[in-house]
């Protein structure tokens, strides 16, 4: 008899000039996996270093939250990149990362590209490849990453293990994208919408759409946030279910 | 019997934005320990990568030139950093190279702190010992330091190799510092001048000061300069009289 | 029969990469002059300009808070700058603010040098001279500085009009200076106190000291915050009481 | 009678952190427009300042070089904006220049973007329509622009005067577009064909593109690169080649 489990991710570390943008003590007693800042589209190294810290105090596994060179908009714009330098910054982001993480007794287990740099590499393939190359380049570590994009595929072509993940709070179309945010219902509200897409992931790895079909997508991480209050003690309800329930909430490593 | 031999390092790595500011390629043909740029005083993953890149092909050692985080004046002004701070900002930096060095087959051999902190490090205590616990956090790596000041002390105190370098073209006062750059016989012009700088520092690990007296910094490196044309051509020449007297340039590790 | 008038200023328009770091709305109901952050020690050109747009709308004045080039420390640490760039930098930034100012409506009324730059300029001779410099370059502007300070002299020798602030929430030492962060009484924690402090700066220019000696520094303005819930509530108490006692808020303009 | 004149433009102040990226002296002997870098995509206050105090003795017309916020890509490539932010992004740079040239007893005449914004507002509507907005936020000053692109349609559309502007040293497909720099035949190496451009544009506003068509373009501006020895030497001899026809060089303005 084995016991259901979920790995719960959440960006963490992003504090930047002193100026936290999330409460990261309160996510670090929630989630297993912090995807911590890397001080390109956020963070700076020593709150970078007080996150890695605070991570291996909670137990939580530290994965590289590589962004675009773009503080000003916080990684969330696109930008067209020469492949090489992005990939040359990828492996920047990481080994800055891995430094601290072993200074502080953890490492970086895994990758998860941020804002503009996860979007575009979903379809984007000169950087998929280059991102997918900067990790390469840096080991051979898991990526995380949105089921069904053009990274996935050449991150497996590469011999990388892909971590696919699912967003808590957010509604599917049928083809597997997420319910742009221009729609009223783009978000889920309520904790009780949140538990049930959590318990799916664990039990099924699937995510219901929004037009009830099931999209199999094999997820193994499923997406937190605790950029507001009220986020926060949302979460802490849907951990304290998940709970109640028998699912342990652990890392996929 | 043994061969005479001394370690010629310079600054490499510094291309911002495409602008070069020193002929790489030359240099890394002259010398044989590269103070690679870390992208916080100059350099870009993209540059550092290729720099690493040449570094390896050439069998040039690889060192990380950290700085202050001043792209705006290339880490040559003093800033007071919280030591904390300046601690991690040293241990990203080393974290960030190494990535990269190890993706092209080589790795961070040493570090060399540049600019404000190369000459801050040797009064300010806080900020030395800050540079010092950002380097062991990495790891117990040599550290490249001016001879005679507190960071030497530091260093040693906590277990790091220094290296103690010498300045090719730079006349010194008799109680160790650099004449300043505001006299006029600060800066030794002649290739004469310097092949016997570089003489005296492989034969004995000393200096003599431009009143004759003879400084016993016992000097394992020695600092050149490839940021114009004149100056590669001239450290050319230094290599060329040290190759016909038999003295060998090859990386005190 | 004249009115008893105080100005109220407070720093606005930090808001960088999307991440407030007060709540702007809300001050600008209670302020009479924002110090406008111009992108140097924080803010952004859009969120300088949504903030220049607000102020003009609550009829607010609108100051340059010009700042050191260091926004991974909120330009809050001393950098030993070359006096002729630190000059131009607060030149440009100054014309930087005007234009998005005068797009607004509005202008740029006064400068105050922010943070490590502030202090800095308290004791430092050349960079008091170079803000002043750079301010002039500019044009002739008011300029507001701590009472006391070399900047001072400095601004009133080359015919600038200083505005003398005292700040609201902080006790003195009776030589005029801040009593220290490190000691317990640094901070005045209640509203009567702070309502106590305004009074008697609007009714008579000077500051209480903490042993009881009255210091005759002819204040104009008095720095208020709203970096906490907490303090923007307390300030909305101070400026009702202010308000039932009679005493206009308006600028010094 | 009328004397027949052209202006020669080029990129300047885009000196970074102490290193010169164009002979910028020797540049402002030969051209009538600087179009000078405003702290984005290159340089920085101090050396803006050096540039627009320099154009003013040798009588040089001072142009914005406004750019995106991209110094590590020195402004080269696209990048995603949000047309608000870019808007508020020009005026600022506009007005810093502005600031620095008023200081210096001259002033900002024109605006010209840089790099992929100069490129991208050929094409992209939003970001045409914003970086207009941004000038005229600024003021209702002449921006220079390549002809027939989206961005001259816009900014005529809303008042501003347009300069259409040549290249010097490409070559012109039939229907207006550069030849690419992937094809062998893209630039012109000769002084005399470099000549011959400026010459027809001189006199008659036009280009001859590869295939011997005339391109009616009505440019008043030839752009003229400094960024190697052998850039600026090819340019005096084009000057000197103009003057030894009576074509003299100077600003549309």
């Amino acid at each position: 008899m084995s016991q259901l489990f979920i790995d719960l991710n959440a960006d963490l570390g992003e504090t930047t000039a002193g100026n936290p943008v999330a409460d990261d003590a309160a996510m670090l007693k929630l989630v297993s996996s912090a995807n911590v800042a890397t001080g390109f589209h956020a963070g700076d190294p020593h709150s970078i270093a007080g996150t890695v810290h605070a991570a291996k105090e909670a137990g939580v596994v530290v994965g590289a939250h590589v962004g675009y060179n773009d503080p000003a908009a916080f990684g969330r714009r696109f930008i067209d990149y020469n492949p090489a330098e992005l990939a040359d910054e990828v492996t920047y982001q990481i080994g800055a990362l891995e430094a601290l993480a072993r200074a502080h007794g953890t490492r970086v287990a895994y990758v998860k590209p941020h804002g503009a740099m996860y979007n575009a590499i979903v379809h984007h393939e000169a950087q998929a490849k280059a991102v997918i190359d900067g990790i390469k380049a840096f080991g051979d570590i898991p990526v995380m990453l949105l089921p069904g994009g053009v990274a996935v595929d050449v991150a497996e072509a590469r011999g990388l293990t892909v971590i696919r993940e699912a967003f808590a709070d957010r509604n599917y179309n049928p083809d597997g994208t997420l319910v742009s945010r221009t729609q009223d219902n783009a978000v889920l509200h309520s904790a009780d919408d949140v538990v049930r897409r959590v318990l799916e992931v664990a039990e099924t790895g699937a995510i219901t759409a929004i037009d009830g079909s099931v999209l199999s997508v094999d997820a193994q991480s499923v997406c937190t946030h605790g950029d507001s209050p009220g986020a926060v003690e949302m979460l802490r309800g849907v951990v304290a279910e998940l709970d109640a329930r028998g699912i342990e909430i652990r890392s996929f490593i």
